[in-house]
């Protein structure tokens, strides 16, 4: 087998796959990228058995065949190789060759009749999304999923479709965060996509303006992003019932300065650790909010402006998910919604609702 | 205690002492940065008996008197300040408060009497040297100094000062790099410095056109770089007589591109590793070198067109010894120079004798 190929196309196809490639792995074979060749083009693929990735480059082919190559000698190969165009030469031992103009280097690859093949999903059930949209959904959200395997199924976000509404939501039982698009698509369809899996999805989109079309079946989701495939197992299990956990009324509407709660927390963080724990006082009353903490290491007595209607509230928090959710917002004011001092605290954004943040309050001493 | 200060400055001064911080120690002072007020200033001291670094900024004050505070909540919070201008008072109970126009911060200082003093030097013994010179032959010869503490002197880096000559030294028994300047000063000087004070020196020379002036005694080095104080132990011991390992003469003589080589050996380094090792065989003669690696991973085979002069030569060498010499070169060539294959490699700039390194042979096998 032979095939020739240009080195920054077939660069950039490496690292988009090798997201996929196991680290380590009792199959030896996981640990490399499968190529396959066909007339006029190369196929790529790296398939942990939970999510995989496929990308086709053009290339220049002498038979068909596939073989599979450690993805380490692959990409750093032919990183360093000097020309413009490289050519791969595989023997009947399934030794590559690579070799430039004055370099001829070899190593062995491995057979991929061991290698795994990628879930088949038929393309019936589709939707289709903005990629911009999608990053932007995932990168508002992931921060909430759980790290906790315990309940696998909170570990993944939940895609909502329903009545022209996309919703992608995360919980980890202390707080929630959901962002909320239009859709054209019509159908209905609930299903839990690992976190893992979307954050690759997300960094193989570089801000295009195309769309990425998403097919399912009942356990795997397929992204198409340009010339990349993404395939990832579901998660099963029942997922929150995250509708019922929005609160409908709101007894406190503080708006602050984004940069300035976020500054005083961050200051906060700093007499926070392991061993010094406290949660953040939030006192909201009279066109001020206070903020204080105090722990072993030190004491933080802020005072910000605020824009307060409703009733005066003091609450408690946990300093590192209110600045998640602070993170994860857009603008320069955000708005956050009291309920009282033991119900959950509310962060939405200056005008609609295309982002609902949740974060559970700590019970204060005093 | 009261002093107030801008913040920009007290940041760049914390960033610079805080090189010399005991990031653990036993002495829970020594993790701290030691402050001394005195009219119209801040002078910041931090020692970890090893290598002290000191400096001062300009600074309103009230009352004299020092304190020493926790390195990452002095350099933390004055980062996270909205202000330009931070005022810290320090009470009867070592409590440091920080204030801005919305925020109030305190935390806990140390008592200054268990900080140790930086060791004194007398400024009889000076030399003056170019900062950016300095920071060049630090960077040219500190690979080479030996990692392994068994012969600690060799772990520093030898200044021979002698008529009109500084040579900076580095060997670690694979290899020697020496780099050669010269100096109006006409004492004749000899000691040696450990490198982490070397590396922590050029760091804080911003490529800058001044002198740094340098004072000794026979146990301890002082950096003067700007306003910024190194100071620094000397390691003890008789250093390795280097002018006796620079070969006189040469059998062979190569002149080669210094991209082409690393290339080469770059490529090289992807199949070793330490369960799969071996030498690169490095053939001259006829115009072309050619470079060989053969491990369990993978088979390389170069060649390379050079300007040999002399013997042809067939030698062996460590790849990441060679590549670390020729990182350290200038120049778009180098000449690599050789007495047959079981004597030293000798690698020097194109022009004159401004760096000179050396790199021990290894046996080939056939």
């Amino acid at each position: 087998m032979r095939f020739i190929c240009n080195k920054t196309e077939l660069s950039e196809a490496i690292s988009n796959v090798s997201r996929a490639v196991s680290p380590k792995s009792t199959i030896p074979a996981l640990e490399g990228i499968k190529v396959r060749l066909s007339p006029g083009e190369a196929e790529l693929t790296a398939y942990n058995l939970e999510m995989g990735i496929r990308t086709t480059i053009k290339a220049e082919t002498e038979d068909q065949g596939e073989f599979v190559v450690s993805a380490r000698l692959f990409s750093e190969f032919t990183r360093r190789m000097d020309e413009d165009t490289i050519t791969f030469s595989i023997d009947d031992n399934l030794v590559v060759n690579i070799s430039g103009s004055a370099t001829e280097c070899s190593f062995s690859a491995m057979s991929a009749a061991e290698y795994p093949d990628l879930p088949v999903v038929d393309t019936e059930r589709k939707f289709t999304v903005n990629q911009a949209v999608l990053k932007s959904m995932i990168s508002q959200t992931s921060y909430a999923a759980s790290m906790n395997e315990s309940k696998p199924v909170l570990t993944g976000e939940l895609f909502d479709i329903q009545d022209g509404k996309f919703n992608m939501v995360a919980i980890d039982g202390f707080r929630l965060a959901i962002r909320c698009e239009n859709t054209e698509d019509q159908g209905n369809m609930q299903f839990v996509v690992p976190k893992k899996a979307l954050l690759e999805a997300a960094a193989l989109i570089k801000d295009d303006e195309k769309n990425c079309n998403i097919f399912t079946n009942d356990r795997h989701i397929i992204f198409e992003i340009n010339n990349v495939v993404v395939i990832s197992r579901l998660l099963e299990g029942a997922f929150h019932n995250y509708k019922a956990s929005i609160p409908k009324e709101f007894r406190t509407e503080v708006i602050i300065s984004r940069r300035e709660l976020s500054s005083s927390l961050d200051r906060c963080s700093l007499i926070l650790d392991d061993k010094n724990k406290s949660p953040i006082r939030f006192e909201a009353g009279g066109g001020i909010v206070k903020i204080n903490c105090k722990t072993g290491i030190g004491r933080i007595n802020d005072v910000i402006s605020a824009d307060i209607s409703g009733d005066a509230v003091t609450i408690g928090f946990n300093n590192k998910l209110m600045l998640d959710a602070l993170k994860a917002c857009e603008g320069d004011k955000v708005r956050l919604r009291f309920n009282g001092a033991m119900k959950v605290i509310e962060i939405l954004p200056m005008e609609g609702e295309s982002y609902i943040f949740l974060v559970m309050p700590i019970q204060l001493r005093n």
